[in-house]
C-alpha cells in the first residue's frame, strides 16, 4: 500500500516493514481480552498490545481493522511516537476508550517488537529498572462483611501485604460487594444501592476487619464514582480509626474538578482516575491537588507511549501511580503495567489480578504475583506470548458485559451515577 | 429479549416499545453519513438520528449494532434521557467520538419519534420557538487568496451575510485552504505548513479581502486548532483592522486551558469547541471565560439530550452558541441543530452547508439556506426523511476519509499539531 | 568496588558491567568541553556523555572523579534510571550545576552504551522520530548594528532561517555585542550598559534589520536577564512590529515568578530557561504560564534523563522546547539536543553552532547544519565519537571563561545583574 | 594579579589587599570538613570560613583553587557584597551546593577579618545583640524506641530542654534510627524502609515517650522529606497528643509547592528548608505559608551574606527560624549560625552537634552548649581558630561519606526518595 503522506517524511533506513495488523479476541478467563498483533517483514519478529475494552469491543475490533490497520502497513516499527500520533490526530476527533483502546493494541506491540528487536525486556528501554518488582494489591468481597473478611485473611496467608476490602448486604450491595448470580461479580442487589446506608455501615465494617485482620495489613476501600463531594469527605473523616492505604474514587469523573476539596478534607490518601479516558484530563488531575495515587487503565488511555509522559509528570508533582490491573486488562496489559511500576520513580502500589489457569495457557509467560509482588519477565519485548490456537477455544460472549455498569440503581429506580 | 435489570424500574405504561435498531452509511456528497434508524411496535412510527463520525465509521457501527442495540430494544421509546444515560454508563469507560455518536443516533431519533407521536416539529416539545430562523454562515476557501475572495463575493451575492475565509498557498495550504486533487478539500500542500508564513500573510490576505469585499460582510476565520498561545495572540492582534465576527479555533483542545489568556488578549469574538467530544469538557470551556462562542459537533458530545443542557449553561453564562455543520453532518444532524438555533435564547449564528442535490434525493426534506438564513421544518420530528434505496447507490468508500486530519506535516516532517 | 546496599536489589543478568569512569578536558574551540567517557567490561564498548560547564570544569571533573565514579563502577549499564536517582540523592544536597553536570556525562554515556548495545540511535530508544530533522537558529552579532545585520544576511544566504539578532555600541556593549578584544565575544564595553540605551535603541535597530533583510527571515533576541518585569514589557511592546520568532530572557531567573506578567503583555512569545539548573524549577517555569519555549542547558539539568521527562511536560501543556546549544556545548551534548528535538512532539526549534574545524577533528561525526537544518546521526549511539589524542592537542585554558558573565557592570561600577 | 575589569570601579581606599586563597580538609569527628582561609596584605590577619559539602567535598575543594581564589586575589576584603556576587554571577549557572559552599567559605572569612579589623565580635557589625545566648536542641536516637527515650532521658538531665527524638527498628531502621555499624548514623537497615510501619509505629513510641519523659521536655521529630504530602497529614494528625515543638521535613524539596497544605492541616509546627540550595527557593519557601520553622544548612545557601537577608525576611513574615547544625557544620559555620540566632528576632531555636574533643584540639574556641544554651564567642571576628597542624592529623577519608544518603530502599529495591 502507497502512503506517500506518511513515508515521504521517512526515508527507509533498513528494509524493516510493518506487514500486518491483526486483532485478537478472546475470552478465557469469562472477560473478552482484545490483542493486537503486528506483524513485520521480518519472519517471527512481532509484536503484542493489549487493546481491551470489554464493554464495547466491537467497536475496538473495528476501528483497528477497518480504520488502523491501513495506515500503520508499511511503517518502520522504530516510529512509535509517529504513528501514534498520526493514528491519534487522523481520526479529527481525538482519543475516547475505543480509538485509544486501538492505539494502545498498536502501540503496545510497536514496543515488543523493539525488545524483541534488541533482545531485552523493554524495561531497558525505557532507561532500566530503579525497583526490582512491584508490590500489588488485590480485591476480597463478599456478600456479607465476614466473608469479605475471610476471603482478606486468605489474601494475607497467601503473602498479599495490601487488600482491598468491599462489602455487600441489602441496601449496599455494589459492584465489589454482592452479585446476581452468574453476572458480573458484586452488581446489583434487587434492593437498589442506597448511599445513607451505605455510610452509616462501612465504618463499622471497617471496625470489625481491623479487629479481625490485626493492624498490619493495609487495606484499601473503593467508592466506585458513586459519592458527593461531601459525602465523600463524611466517609472519609469516618474511616480514620481504620488508617486505609488509600480511598479509591470518591467523585464521579465528571465532579472531578472538585477532587482537592475532598483531598484537603480526607485524613487519609485519595485514589483516583480509572475512568479517566483522555491524556489531557489525567494531566489536569495529576496537576490539581485532587489525588494522591493516580489510577489509569493504561490501554484506555492509549497505551504505554502516553502513559510514561504521565508518569513522568507524576514524578515531577509527588504524584504516586497505581494502575489499574483488574481481569479486563490482559496479560500483555498486565506486564505493561509492571515495566511501568519497576521504571517509573512515582510507583506506588499495581493492582493485580489471579487469572485462572485457563488464562495461562492462552498467554504463556503471563506473569503471576508471588509473596504479594509483580516481578517482570526478563524474556525480550513483553515476555508474554499468545497461543492463538488455545485463545480460539474461548471464544467472546456478546451481550454479557455490556450492562453492569449501568445496572445499579436506587431503589427510586433512578441508575446510581452523577 | 428479557432485559430484567433494566425494565423493572419501568412498568409498562402502554404496549408501545423499540423493536428495532438498524444503522444506514451513505455518502451522496462523498462523505460517509452515519444515520440509525429506530422503529417501534407502532406500524410506520420510526425516528432518524445522526450518528455520522466519518473518520471511523465503522467502529461507530460496531458499536450501535453489537453493543447498543440489544440494550434499547424492549424499551419505551419516550424514556429518552434514561436510556441516554443507561448507554453513557453502561460502557465503564464513558464517551468519547464513537460512543457518543452511537448515543446521538438513537437520542435523536427518539426526539424524532416524539414528535412524530404528537405530530408537531420537535422544538414545540423543547419549549417552542424563541426565533423563526437562524443566520448563517458558511465557507469560502481557495488555493489563492484571490480565489477565495471571488467566492466569498459570489456568496454575499446569494445572500450570505457572513463568510468564512481560508487562504491556501505554498507553505500554507492547509486545510481550508489548496488540496490535493481528489482528496478532502484543502489538506495537505507538499511544502508543509508553515506558522510563520501563515501568521505573516494572513493579516495581508484580510486586508486585501475587506479592500475588495467592503466593509458590511462579516467575515470569519478559523485557524484549525494549530496555534501556541502566543502564536493565536500575535494573529489575533494583526488581525483587529479587519473586525472579524470571529476568530475560530486558535488552539488544540489538548491546550483549552489557556484559552482564556487568548481571549483576554484578542481584539475579536472567540470561537471554539468542535473538536470536544465530552459533556464535562464542554462544560469547562463555556465556564472558562476561553470563548465567546461555543462551537460543538452535536452528535459527537451525543445529541440533542445533553447538547440543549449545554446550551442553557451558555445562555446562564453569557456565550453564545455556533453549532458545527459543514458537510460531515447529515441532514438530520443540521435539522438538530437548527431546531437548537431557534429555541435556544443562546443562540449565535450557525454554520450551514450547501449540501449537493445527490444528497437532498437521499434525505427528503433536507433543509436549504435561504437569504442567509436556515428556518426548520414544520412537519413532525425533524421533518428529514431517509429514502434507504436512494441511499444504497452512494455506498462509503473506506480508506479515503481516515487519514486527512494528520497529513498536513511541517516542513521537517513532523505531524502539524500540539 | 563492592557495593553491596547498591548491586543488592539488582541481581546479574547478564556478565556486563560498567568497569571504568574517565573525564576528558579539551578546548578545540577555544572554549574547554568536559567529556565522560564510560567503558564497560565487553571491549569496545564505551560511552560518551556531555558534562561542559566551562565556568566551573576543575569542579565537574573533581566530583566525577572523586565522588561519583567509585559509585557507578560495578554496574549494569542498563539501569539507567536508578543510576541517575542514586547519583543525585547520594550527594543529600541534591543537583546544582556542578553535580548535575557529572550526572549528564554518566547519564548521556549510558544511553550511548544503550544505542550501541542494540545497533541503533539514541531515538529509536525514546520511541522513534517525530520528525527527520531540527530547524535550528544561530546568532548573528557585531560591535555595530550593521555589522551585526551583515551577519545575519550571510547566514540567510547559507540556507539559515531564523537567527538571533544582538548588537552592539557605546552604552549597550553587551554580551551578543561588542566585546573585548581577545576576551569572551561581546563582554564588556568601557562605558557599561545603560538599560535606557538599550530600550531606546533596540527597537531603532530592529526596524533598520527588518529594511534590509525583509519579512521572511525569522528574527530572535537575547535580553540576557537584564530587566526588570516593566522593562521587558516596554521592549517587547516596542518590538511588536518587527515581529520577532521569540523575545529570550527578559528577567533574571531570581525573579522567575514574575514571567506570567511580562508573557501576558508580550506581543510576542517569550523564551526562558537557560540558566535553570534543577529539574524542579524548570518544571515549575514550564508551568507557571510565563514561557513559550524552554531553553534548558540540557547537561546542566542532569542528562536525557531528566530532560526527557521535561519535553514530556512541555507536550502536555503546550510549552515548545529551544534546547541550549552554544559553544560551550560539546558535540556529544549538541547530539543529544538533536535526539530530544527529532523525537518529541513539543519540538520548537534548535539553537546550533558552527564548530570550528579542529572541534570536529577532535570529535568524529560531531553534526553539522545543512541548509538551515540539524539532523540526527544515523550510526549507533549518539553516533559521535571523540579521538584523545586529538583532544590532547587542545588543553583547556584555566581562568579564561571564569569571569565574564560577572564583568558586564553599569556606569555606577555595580555588576549588571538582579 | 591585575583585573582591570573588576579593580576598576574599586579605587584603592587603603593598602589593604586579598592575597591568598586557601582550603583547608580535615576530619577530627569522622566527618570531613572544609574550611577556607583568607589571608591579607596585613601581616597576621586572616578569616576563616565554613565550606563544608561532606559529600562533595574533593568538588568544593577545585572550584575554591581553581576557580574562584583568582578571582578574589587582590580584592579589597571589606567588599564582601560585591565580591559575593561577582564570584556568584561568575560561573553563569548560578548557585548550587558545590558552587555556593565555596563562596560561603569566602564570605564567611571576609566577615571574620572584619571583625578581626575592629576588634569585635561579627555580632557587633550586624547591629548587636538582641539576645544573649541560643536555646537549642540536639538528637536522640537508637535502634530500639526504649535506647531513643533514655539518651532522650539523658541529654534532659544534662539541661537540654529539647530533643529530636529518633527511632529504629526493622523496616523502619531509618536515618536518625539504627545504622549499619560504622557507617554514617541511622543508616541503612537490611529490611528497607517501609512507610506503612513508619506512620503505623510513630505515635505509638510517642505515647511510650511522653509516659517515661513526661509533658515538659521539647520534643522535636523528623521525617526526612520521605512522606507524601497526604502521608505527612496523616503522621501529623497522628501525633497531636504528643504535642511536638515541630514535625521537621515531611516533604521531599521537589514537592514544597505542597507544603502549605500539609501545614494547614497538622496541629503542631512545621520545620523545612535544610535541603534547600539556593536564595531564591529559600525566599519563595518563607513566603509559601509552607513553614514555620527555616531550616538552612547556612554554607549551602552561600553564607552569612544571603543568609541574613533570609533571617530578615523571615521576621518581615513572622517565620522563625532553626539553623542547621549537625557534625557536617565545622565550629566555624556554628560560631556564624549562633551569631545568626543572637542577632535576629526571627529566632525560633538552633540545633547543636556537641563534637568529640578531637575537633575542639583542631578548632581552639570552638562553642560547647551549656545547660541547654549556645553563646557567642566575645573575640574578634568568629571568636574560632584553626590549628592546621592538628588538622593534618585527621585527613579525610573519601568514598566514605558519599553514598549514605541514597543507600535506604524500599524492599521493593527501590532508592526511598521522591
Amino acid at each position: 500500500m502507497i502512503m506517500p503522506e506518511t513515508q515521504a517524511p521517512w526515508p527507509a533506513r533498513d528494509g524493516l516493514r510493518i506487514t500486518g495488523v491483526r486483532t485478537i479476541v478472546t475470552a478465557p478467563g469469562g472477560v473478552p481480552l482484545v490483542v493486537v498483533r503486528v506483524d513485520t517483514s521480518e519472519p517471527g519478529l512481532y509484536g503484542l498490545g493489549c487493546a481491551t475494552f470489554t464493554q464495547r469491543f466491537h467497536a475496538v475490533v473495528a476501528a483497528i481493522e477497518q480504520h488502523v490497520a491501513p495506515m500503520v502497513i508499511g511503517r518502520h516499527p522504530a516510529d512509535i511516537e509517529d504513528i501514534w500520533r498520526m493514528l491519534h490526530f487522523s481520526s479529527y476527533w481525538r482519543g475516547g476508550p475505543v480509538h485509544n483502546n486501538a492505539l494502545s493494541g498498536i502501540d503496545q506491540a510497536l514496543w515488543d517488537i523493539a525488545g524483541k528487536r534488541f533482545g531485552v525486556p523493554v524495561y531497558e528501554l525505557l532507561g532500566g529498572r530503579v525497583r526490582t518488582a512491584a508490590a500489588v494489591y488485590t480485591g476480597a468481597r463478599g456478600g456479607e462483611v465476614e466473608e469479605s473478611i475471610e476471603r482478606a485473611a486468605a489474601l494475607a496467608e497467601q503473602g498479599y501485604r495490601y487488600v482491598r476490602l468491599q462489602f455487600g448486604g441489602p441496601g449496599i450491595g455494589t459492584y465489589g460487594g454482592t452479585g446476581t448470580p452468574g453476572g458480573y461479580p458484586g452488581s446489583p442487589h434487587p434492593d437498589g444501592w442506597g448511599v445513607g446506608q451505605y455510610l452509616r455501615d462501612t465504618p463499622r465494617f471497617f471496625e470489625r476487619a481491623r479487629s479481625v485482620l490485626g493492624e498490619e495489613l493495609g487495606l484499601l476501600h473503593d467508592a466506585h464514582n458513586r459519592l458527593t463531594p461531601k459525602e465523600a469527605v463524611v466517609l472519609a473523616r469516618s474511616l480514620e480509626p481504620y488508617r486505609l492505604f488509600f480511598l479509591e474514587d470518591p467523585l464521579a469523573p465528571e465532579h472531578f474538578d472538585r477532587l482537592p476539596e475532598v483531598r484537603a478534607a480526607a485524613p487519609m490518601p485519595i485514589a483516583s482516575g480509572e475512568l479517566v479516558s483522555s491524556v489531557t484530563d489525567a494531566a489536569r488531575l495529576i496537576t490539581s491537588g485532587g489525588i494522591d495515587y493516580l489510577r489509569l487503565h493504561v490501554s484506555t488511555v492509549g497505551g504505554l507511549t502516553p502513559v510514561r509522559k504521565l508518569a513522568a509528570l507524576c514524578e515531577l508533582t509527588g504524584v504516586r501511580t497505581a494502575w489499574h490491573g483488574p481481569p479486563d486488562v490482559s496479560p500483555v496489559g498486565a506486564a505493561v503495567n509492571v515495566t511501568l511500576d519497576v521504571t517509573s520513580p512515582a510507583f506506588g502500589i499495581q493492582e493485580a489480578h489471579v487469572y485462572p489457569e485457563t488464562v495461562h495457557e492462552v498467554f504463556p509467560g503471563a506473569l503471576r504475583t508471588v509473596n504479594g509482588y509483580l516481578t517482570p519477565s526478563d524474556r525480550p519485548g513483553w515476555g508474554i506470548d499468545l497461543d492463538e490456537r488455545a485463545a480460539l477455544r474461548h471464544p467472546p460472549q456478546t451481550h454479557l458485559h455490556e450492562r453492569w455498569a449501568a445496572q445499579v440503581r436506587r431503589p427510586d429506580g433512578g441508575i446510581e451515577a452523577p
